[in-house]
């Protein structure tokens, strides 16, 4: 599994020609460091003097990175999943018209997959995206500046993920299903440009 | 070294109350995934039919990926030996005058060299996107999400060293130094918006 690999070696396979990791992969390990550093901020947070009225509320939002990044993190392994799953269809043997017909059935159910998986990525990110908010309003101001690197982390993961989608949408024939996802990718990504920047330009005052 | 480390045990470091990794070896590492992709897109870009009359050129980007995505790497590193020199300054005795007074010039050159290592991950950020431009162009188009995901990676990381050194150069008193490196910072972070976008659009345009 990719995040049981040193760090060195995860950007060695991203480089090299393996098509995977790739940038599905590494849109999920930089959502799952976004929501890290979110973790980080709330953890520096908690428990220290003049954030105690806040901790409540701190503690929440560290439940909820946690599980974002773990959650993310998870979509690693799901993007090589379904990586493979539309290679392997795209794999099936052609030579019978029946062959042909199931092999086009295979390959179609596979892309959808393939295109559900930054889908599911892409609405994390946007969480995350979400998340940075609060911390970056009430988190420690000496760590500040971890909740700016958390909101950009989670803003690129997002429109790396919205990429992974597109690719994927653009060989899919039902037609109902790409119009389903288009939406619901628009709805995810609605918002999220003036967010970001609400959320850094919070973290440049605090500095 | 958090290089050599697994890539769950980064990610729960990175998220744990301790202050290093955090977001300047975020940074680094984001910086170095963008590189690490664009790496990816070349070596898939080489050999391939249809890709000959660009090879050459593509293989020139690759080596200058590769060296980029190195000095990223080693970025992780200077980024934590350069906050133990700032924390061990802080914790310099401080009973006589003299002692504050060596105290405050540690300080003072450490917070110099603190600003210094996130100015250089910034320039190093903003090669990555301006290499961007021709491998989006003339990459391989099969896999060219993957320099997409290659300039949001290298902007996230571009404007998360800038927050690095906004908080680092706060403290320093040396107004020629702060003014020099603002200076710097400007001139690194001018136009890189509009290159990140035009990018991205032309990925858009070629899925």
């Amino acid at each position: 599994m990719i995040k049981d690999k040193p760090v060195q070696q995860f950007l060695d396979e991203l480089a090299s020609k393996s098509s995977t990791p790739g940038g599905g992969g590494a849109a999920a390990i930089i959502g799952a460091m976004g929501a890290a550093l979110i973790s980080m901020v709330a953890n520096l947070t908690v428990g220290k003097k003049n954030y105690e009225a806040v901790e409540g509320e701190i503690k929440t939002i560290l439940a909820r990175s946690e599980a974002l990044r773990s959650q993310l993190t998870g979509m690693v392994k799901a993007d090589v999943d379904v990586f493979n799953k539309v290679m392997g269809a795209y794999g099936l043997p052609k030579d019978t018209d029946e062959q042909k017909a199931q092999r086009t059935t295979a390959i179609q159910a596979a892309l959808k997959e393939a295109t559900d998986v930054p889908l599911a990525c892409a609405k994390l990110c946007a969480e995350v995206i979400n998340l940075c908010l609060p911390i970056a309003e009430k988190g420690n101001k000496g760590v500040i500046s971890d909740a700016g690197v958390a909101v950009l982390a989670g803003y690129a993961a997002l429109r790396s993920a919205a990429l992974n989608v597109y690719i994927n949408i653009g060989a899919i024939k039902d037609e109902s299903f790409v119009q389903d996802r288009n939406r619901q990718l628009e709805k995810i990504l609605s918002g999220m440009d003036t967010l970001t920047e609400k959320v850094y330009q919070i973290v440049k005052s605090r500095l």
